[in-house]
């Protein structure tokens, strides 16, 4: 089984309009639309639609739990979140289709209950065992601590179970102590945990030299994920992998590296070797860059043969 | 009884930030909430707050009809809308509390479908009787006919019932056919609906010439409304009076209009001379904008002291 851990799901509120805004005016919008989000939940979408064996558990504000599990019914994914007192954050994201800008306006969300925590951890303990895989991913809401990932992750490794992780900063440096079984960040994040300044154009060598900074904090493999160039995997045996990406046109980022993520977890939880499962992790990160929302089993399968997988080292 | 007609409902979602808004980029709000709105709507909710015997009716969407229907249950507002299909329009209106500015972002809402047209007519055919009061006011939804007013106002003086309107442009020039009881524009939209260049500093011979145009056409009473230089009331026996403003900070402005207008038909309704109800109407304008949504009777009746009603013709 595969469980994926969202502690800051979201709703993102689209608002499409068609001309530019004005602030201080009376603007007029052409559509609007609700998706459920959270880095969790994308994936756990993903691997649902790909059939795989998935659960997305985490936590939901009460006020606005519906939409959630309206959505996890309708697709059939199975769920089990806890229930907090107040609203789950809502980001409203206003895009101007005339000349593609995207506005933000970003909620904060409930203030997590310590007892939230407590469940989460009391039902991985209960649920999880040797050779699943638990996914944590993502920020975290208001009144959790930046341990939360490392305190799961101990529970994880202790099962024998192995532990997914997306996330920067602290929650990134703190969970590394117990050494997860793979990580995904980009060269952003890397430099926003290290704190250094990020640049565009880093060389071969410096970009080695970071992931062998992640390697002596505790990541075993790692995705480095880098967007429209690609991917790079860096294996705990010190092999290197280039992987290349399918050709489409960008609809909708959104999603696209938990997609990534869930790629690969598809590929390790059916024993794939790991040329195919990168190719899963590609073609997923892919498909759902190129499609409105998180892409379907057969856009994923469709763009796979397209991936390059080269050794490099 | 008194009717209020809402062809054109909104919900107002309020989104609040502190800080400017910087487009393109990601932007974090402080709090979000919904208020329902619409001329009508408002109107009525102010008459029931006054303990007035109220019902309002209209066309709601669907798909979000129940955040109306809640409220009317909350507050023990009489009510009874017709369902269209689709979504009443939502408007996003983004406060920047730090430089007092509002962003609106408005919606279009649903098509009305024309049976609902016919429902309303029916029902003031069936349920309005002599001496009542219907108000029909605002703007109206897509698939509207701008007769839609002068064909409600021919049942209700049909009736011998009192056509109170607060509407303009083409809307008021056509409802103007029918002669409503009263109408309550301010200056911006008398000129608008002549197509005249708006002024800030119109004399009083320039005001009763554009007061007598409206007569003309049809309006028996008028009652002209200039925010926080009070109003102005032109009667059917050409009488004039002007009428103060209480005092109070501004806290919100919307819906400060459509409880004059609730003010000036609560007189009407209670028998109460021309004087009290210039006061009630005043009071309740100014109740509302200086409170969080719209005025309560406590609030309305604080006011009615201050509000001074001079005869000047």
């Amino acid at each position: 089984m595969i469980y994926t851990i969202t502690l800051n799901p979201a709703i993102d509120h689209i608002i499409l309009v068609d001309k530019n805004i004005n602030l201080g005016m009376t603007n007029y919008y052409s559509n609007d639309y609700d998706v459920i989000g959270g880095k969790g939940i994308n994936a756990a979408i993903v691997l649902n639609n790909l059939e795989d064996n998935v659960e997305a558990i985490g936590i939901l504000g009460k006020d606005n739990k519906d939409i959630f599990i309206k959505k996890f019914n309708e697709i059939g994914l199975k769920n089990n979140f806890f229930i907090n007192e107040g609203s789950t954050r809502v980001n409203y994201k206003i895009k101007n289709l005339s000349i593609n800008q995207e506005t933000e306006l970003n909620g904060m969300g409930f203030k997590t209950q310590e007892s939230n925590l407590l469940n989460i951890k009391d039902y991985i303990k209960k649920n999880v065992s040797e050779k699943d895989i638990v996914i944590v991913t993502g920020s975290i809401a208001m009144g959790i601590n930046d341990n939360i990932y490392k305190e799961i992750g101990e529970i994880v490794v202790n099962k024998k179970a192995l532990l997914v992780c997306d996330c920067k900063n602290e929650l990134l440096k703190n969970v590394l102590e117990v050494k997860p079984y793979i990580i995904k960040p980009n060269l952003e994040e890397i430099c926003s945990t290290f704190n250094i300044e990020y640049k565009d154009n880093f060389s071969f060598d410096e970009i080695e030299n970071l992931i062998n900074k992640l390697k002596i904090l505790g990541a075993r493999n790692i995705l480095l994920s880098m967007g429209s160039d690609g991917s790079m995997y860096f294996s705990e045996d010190n092999s290197v992998y280039k992987v290349g990406v399918a050709k489409g046109k960008l609809v909708n980022s959104v999603g696209a590296g938990d997609s990534m993520l869930a790629g690969f977890v598809y590929g390790i939880n059916n024993n794939l070797d790991i040329e195919n499962t990168l190719k899963y992790a590609a073609s997923c990160g892919g498909a759902t860059a190129f499609t409105e929302w998180l892409a379907n089993k057969k856009e994923i399968i469709d763009l796979l043969e397209q991936i390059s997988v080269t050794k490099i080292k």
